[in-house]
């Protein structure tokens, strides 16, 4: 079993791009602290949304990657171009192809 | 790019993990159909609760993969035991670690 996160987060009006290039730059790094998958997703029917999904070793691996300064600087970056709309849920992800 | 799907569908009550097992069973074969990720998930909060999120090369071969044989049969086996109650978005997969 590992730890899931699933979220999404709405950008200001015609920023979504920006905000994606932002999460997913030096995204490599992630690997060698316990992620597994961090895939960024969006949907032209909800433009101004983007959707995360990721899968961890464990919740502390996730946590403590909040600390990682490219992390931190991607979300300092990206918080401007948000609206503070945010959706989450804590997973356990238990089995699949590829997790 | 690729295409992915996430999506919830809700248990009749204490089926959950029958499920799940349902739904984790034969996965392998999906990696010779285009899938790259298939993540079944939980969350004790909602006990009654499936997620699924799911990358494809493409959206023909999610929809293809609905015609394997065992997929179908973990479908068929597996609606007794959901509400009817379903979740679903569609998602256009754009980066990350992973992916």
């Amino acid at each position: 079993m590992s730890y899931g996160y699933t979220g999404t987060m709405r950008t200001r009006s015609g920023r979504r791009d920006e905000v994606v290039a932002l999460l997913t730059r030096d995204v490599d790094v992630l690997s060698s602290v316990g992620c597994r998958l961090y895939a960024v997703a969006v949907n032209d029917d909800d433009p101004d949304l983007v959707w995360v999904y990721e899968i961890w070793d464990s919740k502390a691996h996730h946590d403590n990657s909040l600390q990682l300064p490219s992390v931190k600087k991607a979300i300092e970056e990206a918080m401007p171009m948000l609206t503070g709309e945010f959706t989450g849920s804590e997973l356990a992800v238990v089995g699949g192809l590829g997790v």
